[in-house]
């Protein structure tokens, strides 16, 4: 990687990102009141430069048609009226969520005058990769500072008019309140222009805590692959949904329906359905016949083209994650096959039964090793949002936590701190040695 | 890295790993008696077949004293009757732990009928790769199995005849009580004897779900460098000591005293002492005599060599972990360089503040970036049964949590679970879209 880096662009960054990282330093002991009187601020100056701001995201929107980007990618970049009034509610929203900064875990006292606490703190400084939507500026921003993070931002090049725009109207909303009564210093938040920045950051775990990429599968398995920092996320998200053979088959094809087309490019859709060669006979026509309704092509296994006729799948097709209206479905002979093929070609991300039998739902979720796992509800539930977190940083399909959607607790890490007088681990070894008390305060 | 690993040890190795997986989903699902149970079958078995490890052992120390292994890694070897009833009781400690497994953390109702849990869980497989103490076998053993975890185990070859017998023990313990009653498999817990497989294991990051590295910096780096799977754990353990301009100079050369030789190859014993240079000409006498009379040799930056005559610190020792009787001494003129120099050298381990002065105190402990901050309080008390863990599985300097000292929450995560009756997403959108209720329960 450091030879596609001038060592310029090396350095000149590690000094920009120095700067961020001294303001999220001086950031971490503010008040809530502080941090959240500079979220109101930048959604104040929101509204007041809303006109500048589309006019930038209306560069983009002109660039974009003009180098015929995707149809998908043009309305996720385009920013309206509406759709900002929706960034700056988001912004409002965060000012609402708990600080999740200074939250005692432990309060111990080890022995008299020695105190133990562990409370949470911020990580450091973040660094967000996102392609297109340039509303994770605003969003990605507020979280950092209610979290006591300064963040480096880095928005995909389709954007950058829009992303330039919105972090100048932050910056200059920061430096204003900072210099009229301190607080939040415009140094922590930071929006990188150049590919050849992105790929610098990636070595700097000196100075950066936590990578979050938003994107492509193949950009955040890029990611993964190329630095030492910790990276939240995920690459695929190949979810399933399995009929059991006691499930309840209309609300079967209402939730196979909503996982799969509700948002199909979403990584919470499912891409195989998993179907109990028992109820298949039944079950399958009535999936063919709603599924067809919905334009959704259907790809089957030997068996199931037996009994509808649909597209072959093939061995690729079990761990293909379409983004798209197509479904995959196999024919399994037991609960235990669909672990195992799960098991085999799952990300981890979200797994689905449908069963009225709970003895069955039960061995499916503790046996599953996945973020979610579900019982007769729609994958699409997967989301922070809808966990009731208020925000979502991302999801996690890692196995240590923080794990599945992550909201604002993905942003912290804790610090345990002790108190002594004169305490020395001397005096607690040995012949005579003074027990520890260990009592919670 | 794979051309170091025949093909044939791969394929071996996984299937044994896969039925270590195997016998894990199982564990998972087993109840606190039933693990305690498992845990005090190999308890007595120990003491039952206690000629056979100490024969096992004797068999390792005349090689390592035939190979005249240095004298520390013997003393680590060496297994008598006193240190096997220490790790007979060790694995009784850990019956008396709490069950880490199946902790609600979260309890909600998303809307009515569709209920929100989030559960902790055991993380799977772990793999422990440690040098030379034979009793790091039972200690391991004893807390995957609590925390409902398979493990790999590999010690160092030096230890091979005592892990060998240790293990075999375990394995027909658990055989036994399994073949009885059911329960604990004995494929849970799974000894590895070849580096060929140490480096094998690197890569299997689908049956593999942490990695825990208990050894020299070196070591603990290569994993680091080598593997995509989680690794828990620390290289260096370079830890500081600031006796700042108000300390309390008694106070200041116990707390240096304890912190640099009550343990001197400890991680978490100091390898720099600053001086606030406004005390140095009263402090550094007195730290020179109480160290000479314990053998340490002090080693100063130019500034200290003009008031104690010792042999000069130079760049290399400021990042240097001796894990002997050597300190590195630099005089600093504010709280802010001392800060700035922890910052730069530190690997953000343990670090510690002497002073009176509690607003000095806060400034360091909040500004400082480590897993532990001290004040008036000696840096060995980085420690998990200290802390009151009751056990400890490593110390971690990762910033993203478990960091510090880590318990059995080390090993574990947890998953979410939603359980609906049909419930879909589309219901939740657009004009008539339902409300969540997000109800605690």
């Amino acid at each position: 990687m450091s030879n596609q880096v001038s060592n310029q662009v090396f350095i000149n960054l590690s000094e920009s990102i120095q700067r961020t990282r001294i303001a999220a330093i001086a950031l971490a002991k503010l008040s809530s009141d502080a941090k959240n009187a500079a979220l109101e601020a930048i959604a104040v100056a929101l509204e007041q430069q809303a006109e500048i701001i589309l006019a930038a995201n209306q560069k983009d929107l002109a660039d974009a048609n003009a180098n015929q980007l995707p149809s998908a990618l043009i309305a996720r970049l385009k920013l309206d009226p509406n759709k900002l009034k929706g960034m700056i509610a988001g912004v409002r929203d965060v000012i609402r969520l708990d600080d999740p900064i200074g939250d005692r875990q432990i309060h111990r006292e080890l022995d008299a005058g020695l105190v133990l606490e562990r409370l949470s703190c911020p990580l450091g400084v973040i660094g967000v990769i996102f392609e297109s939507r340039p509303d994770a500026v605003t969003q990605i921003a507020a979280l950092g500072i209610k979290s006591g993070n300064g963040v480096i931002l880095k928005g995909g090049s389709e954007a950058i008019n829009s992303c330039e725009a919105i972090a100048s109207v932050i910056y200059q909303a920061l430096e204003a309140l900072f210099a009229k009564q301190g607080g939040v210093s415009p140094n922590v938040v930071q929006l990188l222009t150049t590919r050849a920045e992105t790929l610098a950051i990636l070595q700097m775990d000196k100075l950066i805590d936590l990578i979050i990429p938003r994107g492509s599968n193949q950009f955040v398995r890029y990611i993964q692959d190329n630095t030492h920092i910790p990276v939240l996320g995920h690459a695929d998200g190949v979810c399933h949904l399995y009929i059991d053979v006691a499930a309840d088959l209309d609300q079967a094809i209402a939730i196979a329906i909503d996982s799969k087309t509700q948002y199909p490019a979403a990584c919470n859709a499912i891409e195989t359905m998993l179907v109990h060669s028992a109820i298949a006979a039944n079950f399958l026509p009535l999936a063919l016949a709603a599924f067809q309704e919905r334009g959704v092509e259907l790809r089957g296994c030997d068996r199931t083209q037996k009994i509808i006729a649909i597209n072959p799948a093939t061995e690729s097709d079990w761990s293909m994650e379409y983004c798209d209206l197509i479904l995959a479905i196999k024919i399994v002979d037991s609960l235990e096959e669909a672990i195992a093929h799960i098991t085999t070609y799952g990300s981890k991300h979200t797994e689905a039964i449908v069963t009225e039998d709970p003895a069955i739902a039960d061995i499916f979720m503790s046996d599953i090793d996945a973020a979610a796992v579900y019982h007769n509800c729609s994958t699409r539930f997967a989301d922070g949002f809808r966990y009731g977190f208020g925000a979502e940083v991302g999801i996690s399909t890692n196995k240590m936590p923080p794990r599945g959607p992550v909201g604002l607790e993905g942003l912290v890490t804790y610090k345990y701190r002790l108190v002594g007088h004169g305490h020395i681990v001397a005096d607690y070894v040995g012949a005579n040695a003074k027990a520890f008390t260990h009592r919670d305060l």
